[in-house]
């Protein structure tokens, strides 16, 4: 039997877990939601339940496989096999041995573990909208905005924390960011703070049409599918917020290709991901005015591995030089 | 005779020039004034005037020298040998071929040329401050503001513009940059940039000492020395002006660390070596409330090459591999 590898991308509302081959094809694949209650053992026991789902669709065994990685929200620390200071996740406050409990769980000899946005970023390097290039910046737009950094080939994660390009900042003394902190790109680009406006606006008497879609699909929060659907209706409220982040998005991307100069920008994650082709059009727009170089902007560029992109870069981390 | 090598700086007000043995030791220095008329030969011959004077200085001859390397701004191009888009050197709006100018009128066999900015951080990283660290930000706070990058020991270029740190976005729509665009870093830090600010607010009548030191120094520019001064008196817009500029510094470098997250800042330039400790602490507590890795600040460390550094950096080309 080929090599085969499994990938788990583990996400703030959802699992998605893969099962690949040495080309890369996805044999088989499950999702299963992220619990929000029942502590670490209840995340750890939702990983191996959607690995060994994907393992069922792929018609193998979690023992077939030569290992398992793990792309993770906070610190993934594959050196020690933990994830810790991952806020959102219930018991990830305090470092969690996760390597392990998944190696005696599904009993794969290897299972690695790697930053979320990072993995997603190399399989899109490697295998997907970034291959032409040598030089890439991932811009993962979604509830947060997280950045991943390949240069000349290489991940770039500097002291283990680079690639934070939702917090560099693009309004001193700005909106106040989920993080705390003040004018981050993500204060005004990220879903979580979109979303927080939204609803600030939307007590304080503006009309909109996102609260309604939400709930008709019995839905807790704005999704990136509320959003996308409410610009179709010409909703106005969630026109300005989605401008209002294109405008926070090409100036922190910006920002960052003027320190970097790197040869492309990928853009994914849950709201680059659904609004598509025009998204990548409104970030290459809103860049422009910012680029020092302006003659020579970097390609602008979808992620092409969609919503795989994650658990594919998380197989990548099988068998990689630690 | 050990192998001696010649570095020229090629900055907007003057030339410095050294040469140095192989242990980098400086062993003659001169400087000359940057011609502001006269065209691209006048300068060429004020880098070959000022180099010979070096040599002059460390008694030995340019033809003894493995080479010259030199720093200058604009667009370097060392596979070419030109440097162009010097805006504000005479006839460097096109590319002029410096190298073989330089090789012929100095008879020396090598002439190599770099970024100036990039050459003082790598003169930096290996002679300097940065020697400590892997991975550097180099902070070249002067007329405009520069940025350098190793990461991992080997300098980053991107595709060959990398390193415009001053044109990071800290203010959207906020104030004009002198590179035309709006809320860049350098629209508030840069030394042009703060002197069109006081000048301004001078004409409206807001009282400041700056423009008598400058006439009493008989310059036609607000130095860094004359900054330095005005702060030391206690003048209220240098104050100002100052604390305004850190507070853009704090901002630009914090989303850059965000970005890279590198083990140190090496702080550099004309204002930054005239302010000095000062300035490393301001920029220190300026950047903090921006960090998103609060916990653990990279160092922040003043250039230790001083106004030598540049020159140093460019004689470190010679030899180097292309």
């Amino acid at each position: 039997m080929a090599k085969l590898r499994g990938g788990i991308d583990l996400g703030g509302t959802k699992v998605q877990a893969i099962v690949a081959d040495e080309r890369h094809d996805v044999l088989g694949q499950a999702r299963v939601p992220t619990p929000t209650t029942g502590g670490a053992q209840a995340v750890v026991d939702a990983l191996a339940s959607a690995l060994r789902n994907a393992a069922d669709d792929a018609e193998v065994q979690p023992g077939d496989l030569a290992g398992v990685g793990l792309g993770s929200p906070g610190e993934a620390d594959d050196a020690n096999g933990t994830v810790g200071n991952a806020g959102n996740l219930p018991g990830f406050d305090k470092p969690v041995p996760v390597a392990q409990l998944l190696r005696d769980d599904l009993g794969v000899p290897e299972v690695r573990i790697g930053n979320d946005v990072s993995v997603a970023t190399a399989a899109e390097f490697e295998l997907g909208a970034g291959r032409p290039y040598r030089s890439v910046l991932g811009v993962f737009w979604g509830t947060g905005v997280g950045g991943g950094i390949v240069l000349d080939g290489q991940e770039w994660h500097g002291r283990g924390g680079a690639g934070e390009i939702g917090h560099m900042v693009v309004k001193k003394n700005g909106a106040r960011c989920p993080c705390g902190r003040l004018g981050c790109m993500e204060a005004y680009a990220g879903r979580r703070a979109m979303e927080a406006e939204a609803r600030k606006r939307h007590d304080d008497g503006e009309k909109t049409i996102l609260f309604k879609l939400m709930e008709e699909r019995g839905r807790d929060r704005l999704t990136a599918g509320i959003w996308e659907r409410a610009l179709r209706e010409g909703d106005k409220l969630a026109t300005h917020l989605v401008d209002r982040a294109y405008s926070a998005l090409g100036a922190g991307v910006a920002s960052a290709l003027n320190l970097l100069d790197v040869e492309a920008v990928v853009l994914g994650g849950g709201m680059g991901t659904k609004l598509g082709e025009p998204a990548r059009e409104q970030l290459e727009r809103e860049m422009q005015p910012h680029l020092f170089h302006d003659d020579r902007p970097p390609a602008v560029v979808l992620a092409g591995l969609g919503d795989l992109g994650g658990a594919l870069g998380a197989a990548l981390l099988v068998g990689a030089r630690a």
